[in-house]
Protein backbone atom coordinates (compact mmCIF):
# COMPACT_ATOMS: atom_id res chain seq x y z
CA UNK A 1 0.00 0.00 0.00
CA UNK A 2 2.82 2.37 0.20
CA UNK A 3 2.96 3.42 -3.34
CA UNK A 4 -0.77 4.88 -2.82
CA UNK A 5 -0.40 8.81 -2.05
CA UNK A 6 -2.27 10.87 -0.37
CA UNK A 7 -4.08 12.31 -3.17
CA UNK A 8 -5.15 8.53 -3.94
CA UNK A 9 -6.72 8.29 -0.62
CA UNK A 10 -7.94 11.87 -0.57
CA UNK A 11 -10.04 10.38 -3.97
CA UNK A 12 -11.09 7.25 -2.07
CA UNK A 13 -12.57 9.06 0.53
CA UNK A 14 -14.25 11.19 -1.65
CA UNK A 15 -15.75 8.23 -4.09
CA UNK A 16 -17.20 7.01 -0.66
CA UNK A 17 -18.45 10.49 -0.06
CA UNK A 18 -20.02 10.19 -3.09
CA UNK A 19 -21.91 7.15 -3.11
CA UNK A 20 -23.35 7.93 -0.02
CA UNK A 21 -25.00 11.08 -0.92
CA UNK A 22 -27.06 8.64 -3.87
CA UNK A 23 -27.10 6.06 -1.23
CA UNK A 24 -29.47 8.33 1.09
CA UNK A 25 -31.17 10.10 -2.06
CA UNK A 26 -35.07 9.34 -2.06
CA UNK A 27 -36.66 6.85 -4.06
CA UNK A 28 -35.73 7.26 -7.96
CA UNK A 29 -39.82 7.00 -8.74
CA UNK A 30 -40.39 10.08 -6.38
CA UNK A 31 -37.42 12.44 -8.52
CA UNK A 32 -37.88 14.61 -11.47
CA UNK A 33 -37.05 12.24 -14.38
CA UNK A 34 -33.92 14.13 -14.89
CA UNK A 35 -32.94 14.25 -11.74
CA UNK A 36 -33.08 10.15 -11.23
CA UNK A 37 -31.73 10.19 -14.97
CA UNK A 38 -28.31 12.00 -13.49
CA UNK A 39 -28.47 10.04 -10.51
CA UNK A 40 -28.57 6.84 -12.34
CA UNK A 41 -25.52 8.12 -14.62
CA UNK A 42 -23.52 8.87 -11.23
CA UNK A 43 -24.19 5.30 -9.63
CA UNK A 44 -22.68 4.24 -13.17
CA UNK A 45 -19.57 6.33 -12.53
CA UNK A 46 -19.39 5.31 -8.85
CA UNK A 47 -20.00 1.61 -9.24
CA UNK A 48 -17.25 1.65 -11.68
CA UNK A 49 -14.75 3.96 -9.84
CA UNK A 50 -15.35 1.29 -7.04
CA UNK A 51 -14.10 -1.64 -8.93
CA UNK A 52 -11.04 -0.11 -9.53
CA UNK A 53 -10.98 1.60 -6.28
CA UNK A 54 -11.33 -1.84 -4.45
CA UNK A 55 -8.51 -3.24 -6.74
CA UNK A 56 -6.13 -0.05 -5.56
CA UNK A 57 -6.56 -0.10 -2.35
CA UNK A 58 -6.01 -4.41 -2.53
CA UNK A 59 -9.22 -5.07 -1.09
CA UNK A 60 -10.48 -7.17 -3.84
CA UNK A 61 -7.79 -8.74 -6.17
CA UNK A 62 -6.51 -7.19 -9.33
CA UNK A 63 -8.15 -8.95 -12.55
CA UNK A 64 -6.63 -7.10 -15.57
CA UNK A 65 -9.83 -8.14 -17.56
CA UNK A 66 -11.83 -7.06 -15.16
CA UNK A 67 -10.62 -3.81 -14.36
CA UNK A 68 -10.48 -2.99 -17.99
CA UNK A 69 -14.32 -3.22 -18.40
CA UNK A 70 -14.55 -1.35 -14.94
CA UNK A 71 -12.78 1.37 -16.97
CA UNK A 72 -14.39 1.15 -20.10
CA UNK A 73 -17.71 1.28 -19.01
CA UNK A 74 -16.99 4.10 -16.36
CA UNK A 75 -15.44 6.17 -19.63
CA UNK A 76 -18.71 5.32 -21.31
CA UNK A 77 -20.62 7.16 -17.75
CA UNK A 78 -18.82 9.95 -18.50
CA UNK A 79 -20.08 10.08 -22.52
CA UNK A 80 -23.55 10.85 -21.95
CA UNK A 81 -24.60 14.05 -23.50
CA UNK A 82 -25.26 16.97 -20.85
CA UNK A 83 -28.30 18.38 -22.55
CA UNK A 84 -30.90 15.74 -21.84
CA UNK A 85 -30.15 15.17 -18.29
CA UNK A 86 -29.14 18.49 -17.25
CA UNK A 87 -31.88 20.84 -17.50
CA UNK A 88 -32.14 24.23 -16.33
CA UNK A 89 -34.90 24.40 -13.31
CA UNK A 90 -33.38 21.28 -11.70
CA UNK A 91 -31.19 22.58 -9.55
CA UNK A 92 -30.81 22.21 -5.73
CA UNK A 93 -33.47 24.09 -3.49
CA UNK A 94 -35.85 24.03 -6.46
CA UNK A 95 -36.05 20.28 -7.88
CA UNK A 96 -36.05 17.33 -5.13
CA UNK A 97 -33.20 15.14 -3.91
CA UNK A 98 -30.51 17.17 -5.49
CA UNK A 99 -27.10 18.42 -5.08
CA UNK A 100 -26.23 20.23 -8.54
CA UNK A 101 -25.89 23.87 -7.62
CA UNK A 102 -27.07 26.51 -9.68
CA UNK A 103 -24.01 27.07 -11.12
CA UNK A 104 -23.90 24.64 -14.08
CA UNK A 105 -26.27 26.69 -15.53
CA UNK A 106 -24.99 30.03 -14.96
CA UNK A 107 -21.39 28.67 -15.73
CA UNK A 108 -22.11 25.85 -18.31
CA UNK A 109 -19.00 26.12 -19.94
CA UNK A 110 -17.01 25.66 -16.91
CA UNK A 111 -18.82 22.44 -15.87
CA UNK A 112 -18.54 21.07 -19.56
CA UNK A 113 -14.68 21.33 -19.20
CA UNK A 114 -14.99 19.51 -15.52
CA UNK A 115 -16.77 16.57 -17.27
CA UNK A 116 -14.42 16.30 -20.05
CA UNK A 117 -11.72 16.02 -17.19
CA UNK A 118 -13.82 12.90 -16.32
CA UNK A 119 -13.85 11.99 -19.67
CA UNK A 120 -10.06 12.17 -20.11
CA UNK A 121 -8.89 10.62 -17.36
CA UNK A 122 -11.64 7.75 -18.21
CA UNK A 123 -10.33 7.28 -20.98
CA UNK A 124 -6.94 6.99 -20.04
CA UNK A 125 -7.70 4.58 -17.23
CA UNK A 126 -8.71 2.22 -19.52
CA UNK A 127 -5.31 1.27 -20.91
CA UNK A 128 -3.41 1.93 -17.07
CA UNK A 129 -6.03 -0.40 -15.96
CA UNK A 130 -5.52 -3.28 -18.23
CA UNK A 131 -1.54 -3.40 -18.17
CA UNK A 132 -1.07 -3.78 -14.35
CA UNK A 133 -2.19 -2.95 -10.66
CA UNK A 134 0.89 0.07 -10.72
CA UNK A 135 -0.67 1.69 -14.01
CA UNK A 136 -4.41 1.49 -12.30
CA UNK A 137 -2.83 3.11 -9.28
CA UNK A 138 -1.10 5.88 -10.88
CA UNK A 139 -4.09 6.63 -12.91
CA UNK A 140 -6.21 7.03 -9.54
CA UNK A 141 -4.70 10.39 -9.14
CA UNK A 142 -5.98 12.16 -12.15
CA UNK A 143 -9.61 10.29 -11.88
CA UNK A 144 -10.24 11.42 -8.35
CA UNK A 145 -8.98 14.99 -8.84
CA UNK A 146 -11.61 15.23 -11.96
CA UNK A 147 -14.62 13.96 -9.49
CA UNK A 148 -13.74 16.54 -7.02
CA UNK A 149 -12.73 18.98 -9.23
CA UNK A 150 -16.04 19.24 -10.57
CA UNK A 151 -18.20 18.29 -6.80
CA UNK A 152 -16.10 20.98 -5.34
CA UNK A 153 -17.52 23.54 -7.76
CA UNK A 154 -21.00 22.27 -8.72
CA UNK A 155 -22.20 20.03 -6.07
CA UNK A 156 -24.16 21.34 -3.50
CA UNK A 157 -24.21 20.28 0.34
CA UNK A 158 -26.36 17.25 1.37
CA UNK A 159 -30.15 17.58 1.40
CA UNK A 160 -31.14 17.13 5.16
CA UNK B 1 -51.04 10.07 -35.50
CA UNK B 2 -52.03 7.66 -37.85
CA UNK B 3 -48.63 6.97 -39.18
CA UNK B 4 -48.59 5.09 -35.75
CA UNK B 5 -48.75 1.64 -36.28
CA UNK B 6 -49.95 -1.35 -33.57
CA UNK B 7 -45.98 -2.26 -33.08
CA UNK B 8 -45.78 1.49 -31.98
CA UNK B 9 -47.89 1.39 -29.67
CA UNK B 10 -47.46 -2.02 -27.79
CA UNK B 11 -43.74 -0.68 -27.60
CA UNK B 12 -44.61 2.54 -25.97
CA UNK B 13 -46.41 0.15 -23.55
CA UNK B 14 -44.46 -2.23 -22.97
CA UNK B 15 -41.54 0.70 -22.38
CA UNK B 16 -44.35 2.30 -19.54
CA UNK B 17 -44.72 -1.03 -18.13
CA UNK B 18 -40.41 -1.26 -17.70
CA UNK B 19 -40.55 2.19 -16.09
CA UNK B 20 -42.98 1.35 -13.54
CA UNK B 21 -41.38 -2.01 -12.91
CA UNK B 22 -38.31 0.28 -12.09
CA UNK B 23 -40.61 2.75 -10.36
CA UNK B 24 -41.46 0.05 -7.57
CA UNK B 25 -37.93 -1.31 -7.24
CA UNK B 26 -36.55 -0.90 -3.75
CA UNK B 27 -33.88 2.15 -3.23
CA UNK B 28 -31.11 1.44 -4.70
CA UNK B 29 -28.89 1.75 -1.20
CA UNK B 30 -30.37 -1.53 -0.50
CA UNK B 31 -29.83 -3.46 -3.35
CA UNK B 32 -26.73 -5.26 -4.24
CA UNK B 33 -24.33 -2.92 -6.45
CA UNK B 34 -24.77 -5.13 -9.55
CA UNK B 35 -28.28 -4.66 -9.16
CA UNK B 36 -28.70 -1.39 -8.18
CA UNK B 37 -26.55 -0.22 -10.95
CA UNK B 38 -28.00 -2.54 -14.02
CA UNK B 39 -31.21 -0.53 -13.01
CA UNK B 40 -29.11 2.96 -13.32
CA UNK B 41 -28.35 1.70 -16.84
CA UNK B 42 -32.33 0.69 -17.33
CA UNK B 43 -33.22 4.04 -15.78
CA UNK B 44 -30.72 6.02 -18.66
CA UNK B 45 -32.43 3.54 -21.43
CA UNK B 46 -35.97 4.36 -20.41
CA UNK B 47 -35.48 7.56 -19.73
CA UNK B 48 -34.00 8.86 -23.12
CA UNK B 49 -36.98 6.32 -24.68
CA UNK B 50 -39.65 8.26 -23.10
CA UNK B 51 -37.88 11.63 -24.95
CA UNK B 52 -38.31 9.83 -27.70
CA UNK B 53 -41.61 8.07 -27.74
CA UNK B 54 -42.95 11.55 -26.25
CA UNK B 55 -42.11 13.12 -29.35
CA UNK B 56 -43.61 10.36 -31.62
CA UNK B 57 -46.94 10.05 -29.89
CA UNK B 58 -47.01 13.60 -30.11
CA UNK B 59 -47.19 14.71 -26.14
CA UNK B 60 -43.44 16.47 -26.83
CA UNK B 61 -43.13 19.04 -29.70
CA UNK B 62 -40.02 17.46 -31.72
CA UNK B 63 -37.02 18.92 -31.52
CA UNK B 64 -34.40 17.22 -33.92
CA UNK B 65 -31.61 18.44 -31.65
CA UNK B 66 -32.75 17.09 -28.67
CA UNK B 67 -34.26 13.82 -30.43
CA UNK B 68 -30.94 13.36 -31.94
CA UNK B 69 -28.86 13.70 -28.31
CA UNK B 70 -31.58 11.69 -27.09
CA UNK B 71 -31.04 9.02 -29.72
CA UNK B 72 -27.09 9.49 -28.86
CA UNK B 73 -27.86 8.98 -24.93
CA UNK B 74 -30.27 5.69 -25.44
CA UNK B 75 -27.35 4.03 -27.49
CA UNK B 76 -24.32 5.27 -24.71
CA UNK B 77 -27.00 3.80 -22.39
CA UNK B 78 -26.61 0.37 -24.86
CA UNK B 79 -22.81 0.50 -24.97
CA UNK B 80 -22.26 -0.71 -21.60
CA UNK B 81 -20.14 -3.60 -21.29
CA UNK B 82 -22.15 -6.67 -19.69
CA UNK B 83 -19.12 -8.45 -17.44
CA UNK B 84 -19.22 -5.98 -14.35
CA UNK B 85 -22.54 -5.67 -13.76
CA UNK B 86 -24.51 -8.68 -15.14
CA UNK B 87 -22.98 -10.93 -12.27
CA UNK B 88 -23.97 -14.51 -11.70
CA UNK B 89 -25.70 -15.45 -8.47
CA UNK B 90 -27.25 -11.82 -8.80
CA UNK B 91 -30.49 -13.27 -10.72
CA UNK B 92 -34.35 -13.32 -9.49
CA UNK B 93 -34.93 -15.59 -6.74
CA UNK B 94 -31.16 -15.22 -5.22
CA UNK B 95 -30.52 -11.16 -4.98
CA UNK B 96 -32.93 -9.04 -4.01
CA UNK B 97 -35.33 -6.26 -6.37
CA UNK B 98 -33.90 -7.73 -9.68
CA UNK B 99 -35.84 -9.59 -11.81
CA UNK B 100 -33.83 -10.76 -13.99
CA UNK B 101 -33.84 -14.39 -15.00
CA UNK B 102 -31.16 -17.11 -14.48
CA UNK B 103 -31.27 -17.83 -18.71
CA UNK B 104 -29.19 -14.53 -18.60
CA UNK B 105 -25.96 -16.82 -17.55
CA UNK B 106 -27.29 -19.67 -18.85
CA UNK B 107 -27.87 -19.23 -22.22
CA UNK B 108 -25.36 -15.75 -22.13
CA UNK B 109 -25.28 -16.22 -26.34
CA UNK B 110 -28.69 -15.48 -26.88
CA UNK B 111 -28.66 -12.81 -23.84
CA UNK B 112 -25.51 -11.32 -25.78
CA UNK B 113 -27.63 -11.11 -29.10
CA UNK B 114 -30.33 -9.54 -27.68
CA UNK B 115 -28.55 -6.75 -25.94
CA UNK B 116 -26.67 -6.46 -29.29
CA UNK B 117 -30.32 -5.86 -31.17
CA UNK B 118 -30.74 -2.45 -29.03
CA UNK B 119 -27.62 -1.42 -29.71
CA UNK B 120 -28.26 -1.27 -33.30
CA UNK B 121 -31.93 -0.20 -33.59
CA UNK B 122 -30.12 2.86 -31.07
CA UNK B 123 -27.57 3.66 -33.26
CA UNK B 124 -30.07 3.14 -36.40
CA UNK B 125 -31.97 5.69 -33.95
CA UNK B 126 -29.52 8.64 -34.24
CA UNK B 127 -29.76 9.58 -37.83
CA UNK B 128 -33.45 8.78 -37.63
CA UNK B 129 -34.21 11.12 -34.80
CA UNK B 130 -32.20 14.03 -36.39
CA UNK B 131 -33.64 13.41 -39.56
CA UNK B 132 -37.51 14.54 -39.11
CA UNK B 133 -40.47 13.74 -36.92
CA UNK B 134 -41.51 10.70 -39.47
CA UNK B 135 -37.86 9.32 -39.21
CA UNK B 136 -38.12 8.89 -36.01
CA UNK B 137 -41.60 7.23 -35.66
CA UNK B 138 -40.47 4.63 -38.27
CA UNK B 139 -37.34 3.61 -36.37
CA UNK B 140 -39.42 3.49 -33.21
CA UNK B 141 -40.65 -0.50 -33.99
CA UNK B 142 -37.42 -1.99 -33.97
CA UNK B 143 -36.36 -0.12 -30.83
CA UNK B 144 -39.34 -1.42 -29.17
CA UNK B 145 -38.64 -4.69 -30.38
CA UNK B 146 -35.11 -5.01 -29.03
CA UNK B 147 -36.72 -3.90 -25.81
CA UNK B 148 -39.69 -6.88 -25.77
CA UNK B 149 -37.79 -9.24 -27.29
CA UNK B 150 -35.09 -9.02 -24.43
CA UNK B 151 -38.05 -8.50 -21.88
CA UNK B 152 -39.44 -11.47 -22.98
CA UNK B 153 -36.70 -13.72 -22.52
CA UNK B 154 -34.65 -12.81 -20.03
CA UNK B 155 -36.58 -10.48 -17.81
CA UNK B 156 -38.68 -12.50 -14.92
CA UNK B 157 -42.30 -11.33 -13.27
CA UNK B 158 -42.67 -8.31 -10.80
CA UNK B 159 -41.04 -8.78 -7.32
CA UNK B 160 -43.88 -8.95 -4.99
Amino acid sequence: MTTLGKSTFLWLGLALTASAGIAIAQKAAELDPAVAARQAQMRLVGYHTGILGAMAKGEREYDAELARLAATNLNTAASFENATMWIEGTEQGVAEGTRAKAEIWSDSAGFAEKYDQLGQASAAMIDAAGTDLDALKAAMGDLGGACKACHEDYRGPENK
